[in-house]
């Protein structure tokens, strides 16, 4: 089977489990703790070579301060479980902040712990202004495209679940709808299907 | 309904079309113009205010020539089709290369046709190193996350089909897979999920 080199995971859900468990929103980021070990333990024995794990982001750390506590807390916990594997791990993410936890600065060069046969990189406090260099704000006049405002939403024919490329810096928080058909096969029904699609989707904007 | 402000459109299948169809690859280009006026036509009867339409890249730029001419052209007829409806359309690209076309030049500032109630962007010759405004592998250097590697597999858990920033352009190229379970829920079959599908999907990176 061929296999990804570098895989990026995206451990959303945690607030939602927690309301559906009966509990506070905040209650759900330590039951990730564990998923995070069993995946990197599942994707280390089939040879995967990298993995990158959204903690949390500069926007995030506008949360309600509970839940900044709380996902701060796992994001801890977790890079401290991970140094107790066989990984090469490295933190990213603006460490120049409040928002950034001070157990994590030892992390920001990659060490290696055990047999380091996994690279494991792990955003923390991370965006893509703190990326760049730029300051917030800065991206939109540095860009040619300057002018085209955030998409929202973007509608793919043909079936393939990637953007190709497509404005990366503007399309970071669009919502991502994917037509089976063939572009010439074209029918209107696929564009109210992806409008009906994305009007149920909920508005974070990174928040 | 809460309707998007700004659509991508990706109109990806028409190589895939022609195929199946018994017609040379390049032949699929050519049907794709009047999907994109129909759809045109649907988006700004619902009040859409803005449309990116994803012409050609230049890395598609590299392909072989029949294609490169029917692309080309497909797009060159797709902007005279849309500059006779209500838009203010503005073509995006290098239009230093000569893969960009010349009959294009003109749209490379906006111009508002019929009440130019819609923007139209339309990419052309469109590059992410072009829109930084650097030259070809140079945006690697300038990121402070410089040393991770392209992403080949995102795995969401948790249902929404979006990036939410995370590394927006190690991801561009990034096949996506939704989970709909929470990640507190996870289980190894997702990620074996995930890497089937993944296997599955042919190997393009931009080409």
């Amino acid at each position: 089977m061929r296999l990804p080199n570098h895989i990026g995971i995206i451990p959303d859900g945690n607030r939602r489990w927690a309301v559906g468990q009966g509990l506070h929103k905040q209650d759900g980021y330590d039951r990730g703790i564990s998923p995070g070990l069993e995946l990197y333990r599942a994707c280390r024995d089939l040879g995967i070579r990298e993995m990158s794990f959204y903690g949390f982001t500069a926007d995030n750390a506008k949360r309600p301060i509970a839940q900044r506590r709380a996902f701060t807390s796992a994001c801890v916990k977790a890079v401290e479980v991970l140094s107790r594997e066989d990984a090469a791990l490295l933190v990213l993410g603006n460490a120049g902040s409040a928002s950034f936890p001070p157990e994590l600065l030892p992390y920001t060069t990659r060490h290696v712990f055990g047999d380091g046969r996994m690279n494991i990189n792990f955003l923390v406090n991370y965006s893509l202004e703190w990326d760049l260099g730029m300051k917030k704000g800065a991206i939109g006049p540095a860009l040619r495209t300057a002018g085209l405002p955030r998409v929202d939403l973007i509608i793919r024919w043909g079936g393939r679940r990637r953007l190709s490329g497509f404005l990366p810096i503007q399309s970071a928080y669009a919502d991502f709808y994917v037509v089976d058909d063939y572009w010439p096969d074209f029918r209107t029904e696929h564009l109210m299907d992806a409008l009906r699609w994305y009007a149920k989707q909920d508005v974070t904007l990174g928040g």
